[in-house]
């Protein structure tokens, strides 16, 4: 009889029970969690503040109880483990009920703490106005809050999942919103223009959005708070909702000994065995190897946390089972935008000193001429030397997570962007295109690799040099409604053809449209008539995301 | 400079032509089309009709005149071309407007002509109440009919995606409608299991579908048609809608001596040349290799005929592209279901003689607990040996392209069941679940492969041997609710455990729940206690499904 014990009960650990249950009848199987919940959707707190999720009793998906009908799996909530004694093979375990402790042997251990809020390095903050987000008693606490104070104003600090979700759930609840970010942007895991239509779509449903802004200080007034911001202002606010992000949770296994990676995460190996015999760890608390780079990596999300728990049972049994690198792919709803993203981003590739190339495109999420057809803004990351795909965003309001779902398997699988070109995916006018967006992105990265179409990045037509010369060609009606591309000159397309005499070939030609498919039929016309070209990748699209992305200021 | 003619100006064609005029300047592109329109959506003409797609010009993607503008394309409608002269090589173009004949000289050829409709073999199609929905003008004689007769009744012959596209339509404007399928199913590119939710919900919407039924004889009335079937019945309409599938148009490649292949389609290469030299093929006329089966197929779908095209195009100008085998990647949308597959389907597999064995999943579109959550009916179809992906079916509300478009990836990339496990896919609640419905099909068929839970089909429970024991582990309510399985004994998981004692260890248990998932825990819960066991794949969703599909009467 194997006994397993496991630490930490939601997503890992309650992977872990169920799967160890299944593998094996005899084993015995003990799961302690601090909290009073095991096994609860934590990805589902913002959604019932905000009332899309209107039972409570949803979001506990299994109970100490159903755990031990079901798996006979003994769950004890209310446990601290206190210790981990690697020697004797016993943790110390603490009834937060009855204060006693008590040593629990094990012969395999699971360590799934998950993370613990890491908040701003200020004061003022133990207010029972100020709240994280991360727990089931986190969100009763909130819930308990609006529903007493009526509060007109909220404030979230930290504009990551957590904290786009909470600010929209608490839009949708009528409470006024500041958002205050740290950085440049909200969503730090992709690059900073595709994050720039959320900060719109934030303003545009009523959030009071503050870039690159700190909390520098809170003060409590008893029936509010008033935030002191890095930028001089402050702000007075009833309810302060702190998503500054998380760090692992280790203290456990720093005592214990076992090793921590370079990241702060647990460190294990591909069968998420720690450095100490028989203790595996899995989920937020450890460190990953990141897919695209090979580097170590904290990424903490549900559904590597869920397999990483599945492998860890296997092996507590015998098995051989290995984890493979993660490789970061998410998605998170903005009211009515989708944001999505797999594999690396560029500055993570700077970052790692990666060589690089990205594409964009913007095309239509299904057949244009079917009614509600909106834009996917794609961007492609992939390898400048065999076209391998590294990283891929989308941001838009319909098809985004269908669309980096498929990237996000062509990067699991090594493709590169010759690949894309082949795929064969859905297509019917309430779905797709028969050139599907994964295709045109392959159209347009194969392109270039291939030296067919020579691409310019916004950067490049925002600083031209003297020789190149920036030719937009659009019609001058576009020009007229949706805005300019600065020292651009004008040439539509379909008079290009008759108008060459009015170029100069001993200029390079940096063209743009809207969107980059009539810049690309343009710059092979110019290629092909001997002129110099490159086509602006994503077009006028990606020239204002970049240009806001640059315009953020606190 | 190469002159290029090009027979046939939709999907294949056009697209050829695009790119044929940004790859090359200097090249004279010629491109003859017998109809009115060039590169119009025929996959929207049935969404027209149905009043989704409003305007009749959104259908009109192209034009002649804007061909010249932007490509110095020239595009010649109604010219029929009447022959090919390879030995010249020229075609022989008929104006059918002027009725004039005339020789146009060409380089490279591309083939391009589609599918025809094949109409059962009766007399009395010719009535002006008849009509196939393959163009323009099909379409606009269908909605002048509709306008000026208002007919009250019309009848769909053919239940694939047009016959089915076409009856959503019809009874958007009100119509009773009949469909009349020759088959025991809709959609024959999909097994019988996963269409029959269509038919129930074709029958929900008010459709009166006649399976395994044909049309026998046309009786035109003047202002109705007596359709006489061959059940004996007869059915009085007003308008006859013929979607009984389509074939190669070949004529002309057969009367220039081009090859064609076994199955009827024009023989092409990779470099999509046909057997003569500097004439190539594309899209629907051309003969397909099948990706997974490595069998020649036709296969008519939009998006493999503009890669095609595009291929052609590059070959044609001197280049060396190839394209890859079909999967059939297709959807359709049946009033509020979605059907989508690719790769092989089981009757496809059978017919090759390949080996593979199959599960079934119904896990939520995405996070339960998150409003909306819908079932994703998934049939997975892998090599029994190593896993590999040969096919996969979904039905059901929503999130059913984006499923069955990561399984055409994985296809393309030569995946196994494996793979799937290890994917990592877009999680948030509105969006999908930390165990994506791609993930548990992974799960459930890696169990399998790996020993760890063996299955069964609906197949065997539906004939037992005497060895076996139906045993379904659902909760009373939900057999009193939903239905049972015939023969079953009942003991709900929950309680398995301690009336293990009940069961008999000489028999062998097939299990069964509502999906597939509490039947797995049992399975493995007998498994480890010493019992033969077996999971029934996909529970009674799929039990219910199989015997619909087996149940279909004239």
């Amino acid at each position: 009889m194997t006994r397993i014990v496991i630490i930490g009960g939601v997503a890992g650990g309650a992977s872990a029970a169920a799967r160890a249950r299944r593998m094996s009848e005899s084993a015995s199987i003990v799961m302690f969690e601090r909290g009073d919940y095991v096994s609860f959707a934590n990805c589902g707190l913002p959604y019932h503040i905000g009332g899309d999720i209107e039972s409570r009793d949803a979001l506990l998906l299994q109970t100490p109880q159903s755990f031990k009908q079901r798996f006979n799996v003994e769950v004890r909530v209310r446990s601290n483990v206190e210790a981990i004694n690697p020697t004797e093979q016993t943790v110390t375990v603490r009834n937060l009920d009855t204060n006693e402790c008590y040593q629990q042997p094990y012969d395999k251990l699971l360590l799934s703490p998950g993370a613990k809020s890491v908040p701003p390095p200020i004061e003022g903050l133990s207010s029972n106005r100020t709240f994280t987000l991360r727990t089931i008693p986190d969100m009763d606490q909130i819930q308990a809050l609006i529903d007493r104070d009526k509060p007109s104003h909220a404030t979230v600090l930290g504009g990551g999942f957590i904290g786009l979700e909470a600010a929209e759930a608490l839009r949708q609840r009528g409470i006024e919103v500041a958002l205050v970010e740290f950085g440049k942007q909200v969503m730090a895991n992709v690059d900073a223009e595709m994050a720039s239509p959320l900060h719109q779509e934030l303003r545009d449903h009523g959030v009071d959005l503050r870039l690159a802004t700190a909390l520098t200080a809170v003060a409590d007034n008893g029936d509010s708070l008033t935030l002191t911001l890095s930028n001089g202002t402050s702000l007075n606010t009833e309810l302060l909702i702190l998503a500054t992000g998380v760090k692992p949770e280790t203290e456990l296994a720093k005592q214990a000994g076992i090793a921590l990676g370079p990241t702060g995460g647990i460190q294990v190996n591909s069968r998420m065995e720690t450095s100490v015999a028989n203790i595996f760890a899995a989920g937020d608390a450890v460190e990953h190897v990141d897919l695209v780079t090979g580097q170590a990596a904290l990424i903490p999300l549900a559904g590597p946390a869920n397999r990483q728990g599945r492998i860890a049972a296997d092996n507590m049994l015998g098995g051989d089972k290995h984890y493979q690198a993660t490789q970061g792919t998410s998605v998170c709803r903005v009211f009515g935008l989708t944001i999505a993203a797999t594999g690396s981003s560029e500055k993570a590739l700077l970052k790692a000193k990666r060589p690089f190339e990205k594409i964009y495109v913007h095309p239509m999420n299904h057949a244009g001429y079917f009614p509600g057809a909106s834009a996917v803004s794609l961007k492609l990351l992939f390898n400048p030397d065999d076209g391998t795909i590294l990283g891929a965003q989308a941001v838009g309001k319909d098809g985004i997570d269908k669309r980096i779902d498929v990237l996000a398997m062509a990067i699991r699988a090594n493709l590169s962007v010759f690949d894309l070109e082949e795929q064969e995916l859905c297509y019917a006018p309430p779905y797709g295109s028969a050139k599907d967006v994964v295709n045109l992105a392959g159209f347009v990265a194969a392109n270039y690799l291939r030296g067919e179409s020579d691409i310019c990045q916004v950067e490049d037509v925002l600083a031209p040099s003297p020789e190149q010369v920036i030719l937009d060609v659009r019609n001058p009606p576009e020009l007229a409604n949706v805005g300019t591309i600065d020292h651009a000159i004008n040439i539509p397309l379909d008079s290009l053809r008759q108008r060459l005499d009015e170029l100069d070939p001993t200029k390079e030609y940096l063209v743009s449209c809207m969107v980059g498919l009539r810049a690309h039929v343009a710059t092979r016309l110019l290629l092909n008539s001997g002129f110099k070209a490159k086509n602006m990748t994503g077009g006028y699209k990606t020239y204002q995301m970049v240009k806001a992305a640059r315009a953020v200021a606190p």
